[in-house]
C-alpha cells in the first residue's frame, strides 16, 4: 500500500540550506518504493527574523504539527550581531519547537566509524547513545533578575524536574538500553543537586527493578567527561538532564570525529506530535555557502528520521552509506554536494 | 626575621591521610629556612562523620579560620554507603567550608607536564588555569522538592549569581591574565541561561574596558568541551560559574595526565579566611592505605599554598621537584611513599 509522508524541512541559516539539501537528495534516493516524501520547506531561523521579525509564531507552530516529521539544517546568525544576542533564535525556534511539540527525548548516538580519526589516542570502540532529556531542567526558562545593571543584581537560573519528566524518559532509555548492549548509565551531579538528582536516582533505581538485564551505573556528570577521553567504551546507554547532556554530547561529538558526523533526534515518543531531526553542529555562518560543510550529520539524521517513521531498511542503508563514504575519505578536501553525490552513489551500489 | 605559619591539615578519608604525608613531608622540605609551618591535623571526614555523627561544626569552622591555611587531602566514604549518600560530606564540609570560607576563587591551573601521556592524540601545549566561582551558582543548595516519592513530585534547583560574586571573580581572573598570556576566555550557556549568562557577559565586557591589553572571547560551555579535546592550547585563562568549572576542571586533569596531577586552590583572595588547598581527586576508597595513591597533586597543592602565602621561591622549587621527578617516570609502579621520597630527593638536589 502506497505511503505518503509529510515532512517539514526546516533549513534554518548559515551552512543549513546546503546540507539540509543534500540530506533531502539522500532521502529521496533511499525512501522505499512505494513511499512518497512530500517536502514542505519553511523559512525560519536568523534571517527570517531579521527580515520579518518574527521568529515562530504559534500558527507556524500548528503548522509545522500537520507534518510527520521535521527535518532541521541549523540556526542561528553572526554571533557578533547584537540583534541576535542573548540566544534569541536558538530559544524562539529550536527551543520553542522541543518545548511546543514535547520532544521529551534527545537521542544523539555517538559511534566513531571505521576511518574517522578520534582526537583520542587510544579511542578503541565507541558505540554509545546519550539519552537527554528535552523539555525540563535548567532549560525552562525560569529565571529572573532584579536590579540589572547595578552592583546589586542578582540573576538566578531555576531547574525544573518533574517525576513524570524524568520517568518517561528514563523509561525510554532503559528501552533503548535493551535493544543494544543491556547497560545504562544515570550522569546526574546528586552530590552537590541532591534535590533534582534524589529525583533522577530514584526513578532510575525503580525502573531498573522492571528492568533486571540491564546493568546500571550512576557518574558524576565531571568524572562523566573524563570517561569520555579516558575510557569511552564503557558507555553504552547514557541517560541525564537537558544540560548534562548538552555538555556531554559535544564533547561525544568530538571525540567521535567531530559534531560534522554527529547526528540528533528531538523526539516524542508516543507521536502526538513530529519528532524533529538535526545535526549537532550549528550554523556556522563562516563557511555558509561555500560548499564547505560536511553533510553528513544532517545524512545522519535522515537516517533517524527513517527509522523512527518505521523505515528500518532505508534507515540501514543510509547508515551503510554513509560508512562506506567515511570510510573511503582521503584528506582531499571535498565540497558538501560532492559529499552528497558520493553517498548517493553509494546507496545506488548496494 | 623568623616567620611561624599555622597550617590546619584536613586529611580526610581514603587516599586523603597517604597523599597528605608526602605533600607535609615536602612542605617541611621545601619551607625557606627562617619560616617555621606550624601543622595542626582535624580529623573530618566520612570515617569522623560515621564515628561521632558530626560533620563540621561550627566551632570547628571558628576554628579553623584561626589559621593561615588549610591544606585538604579527599573527602568521602564508599559510595554505596547509604549513611553517605545524597553527597552529605562533600556539602557538609567540602562546600560548607568554602562558602564559610568565603572560597570565591576556585583556582584550578591545567598543565601538560614534559614526559606526562595524554589521552589526546596530539595534546600540543596546555598550560591554562581555570578560575572557577566557588559561592554561588547551582551550588548554594538553594532547591527544593514537592510530592516527593509521588507521580507528582517536582524538584527545583536554584543557581544564584550575584554582581557581588561576578564581579569580584571576574577581576581576579582579569588579573591572573595579566600575569600570564593575556587572554581571558568566558564559559557559559548564555543562549540558554539568559540572566545569569546575561550578568556573567556584561561583567567580562564592562571589566574588560579595564584591562584593554587582555584580549577575551567567549564560549558555550558545550563548545569549550570540544576545544579541550581539539586546541586545549587556545585556552589561557577560563572564567566560569561553579558547576561549569566543576565539569570542564575534571575534563581539563584528563586531558592532562589525569587528576593524579591536579592540584586546586579554594582561595579567598583578600585573606579575610584562610585559603585552601587539595588536589583535585577524590577519596578513591578502593585503594586507600596500599600505598598505591599518587600524592603529586596533593603535593602540588603545597606549591599552590607556597605562591598564595607569598613564598614564591618555594613554590617554583616544589613546581620544578615535580617536574623533574614526573619527566623521569617510568612506567614501574611506585608507592606513594617512594613518589614524596623521589620528589624530596629532587627537592635536594636543586
Ligand atoms: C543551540 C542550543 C540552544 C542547543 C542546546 O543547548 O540544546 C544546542 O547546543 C544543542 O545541543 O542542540
Ligand atoms: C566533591 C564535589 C562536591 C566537588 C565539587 O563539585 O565542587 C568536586 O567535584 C570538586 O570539583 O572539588
Amino acid at each position: 500500500m502506497p505511503r505518503i509522508v509529510s515532512l517539514a524541512l526546516l533549513p534554518g541559516d548559515g551552512i543549513g540550506p546546503e546540507v539540509v539539501t543534500e540530506a533531502v537528495r539522500v532521502l529521496h534516493a533511499a525512501a522505499p518504493a512505494d513511499t512518497t516524501f512530500e517536502t514542505t520547506e519553511y523559512p525560519f531561523g536568523a534571517t527570517h527574523y531579521l527580515a520579518t521579525g518574527s521568529i515562530l509564531t504559534d500558527e507556524d507552530i500548528t503548522t509545522l504539527r500537520t507534518h510527520d516529521a521535521i527535518l532541521l539544517g541549523a540556526v542561528g546568525g553572526d554571533p557578533r550581531d547584537p540583534r541576535l544576542s542573548g540566544g534569541i533564535i536558538e530559544r524562539g525556534m529550536l527551543l520553542k519547537l522541543r518545548f511546543a511539540l514535547d520532544h521529551y527525548v534527545n537521542l544523539r548516538p555517538t559511534v566513531l566509524l571505521p576511518g574517522v580519526a578520534s582526537p583520542l589516542a587510544a579511542p578503541g570502540e565507541i558505540d554509545f547513545v546519550v539519552v537527554r532529556e528535552g523539555t525540563e531542567g535548567p532549560y525552562v526558562g525560569n529565571g529572573g533578575s532584579i536590579r540589572v545593571g547595578t552592583p546589586h543584581e542578582i540573576a538566578n537560573e531555576v531547574s525544573i524536574n518533574t517525576a513524570h519528566g524524568v520517568d518517561r524518559l528514563v523509561r525510554f532509555a532503559f528501552e533503548t538500553a535493551m535493544k543494544r548492549r543491556k547497560k545504562l548509565t544515570l550522569v546526574h551531579k546528586t552530590n552537590v543537586l541532591t534535590y533534582a538528582g534524589g529525583l533522577w536516582q530514584r526513578t532510575v533505581d525503580r525502573i531498573a527493578l522492571e528492568f533486571g538485564e540491564v546493568s546500571v551505573d550512576y557518574l558524576h556528570v565531571d568524572a562523566a567527561t573524563i570517561f569520555l577521553v579516558t575510557n569511552p567504551g564503557r558507555f553504552d546507554v547514557v541517560v541525564t538532564d537537558n544540560l548534562f547532556g548538552d555538555i556531554l554530547t559535544d564533547l561525544a561529538g568530538a571525540i567521535s570525529g567531530g559534531i560534522g558526523l554527529a547526528a540528533s533526534g528531538n523526539i516524542n515518543p508516543e507521536g502526538a506530535f513530529p519528532s524533529m531531526f538535526e545535526p549537532v553542529h550549528g550554523s556556522a555562518p563562516d563557511i555558509a555557502g561555500q560548499q564547505k560543510a560536511d553533510p553528513t550529520a544532517a545524512i545522519l539524521s535522515v537516517a533517524m528520521l527513517f527509522d523512527f517513521l518505521g523505515f528500518g531498511d532505508a534507515a540501514a542503508r543510509v547508515q551503510a552509506a554513509v560508512t562506506a563514504d567515511v570510510a573511503s575519505r582521503t584528506s582531499e578536501p571535498r565540497s558538501t554536494a560532492s559529499i552528497g553525490d558520493a553517498i548517493v552513489a553509494q546507496l545506488a551500489a548496494q
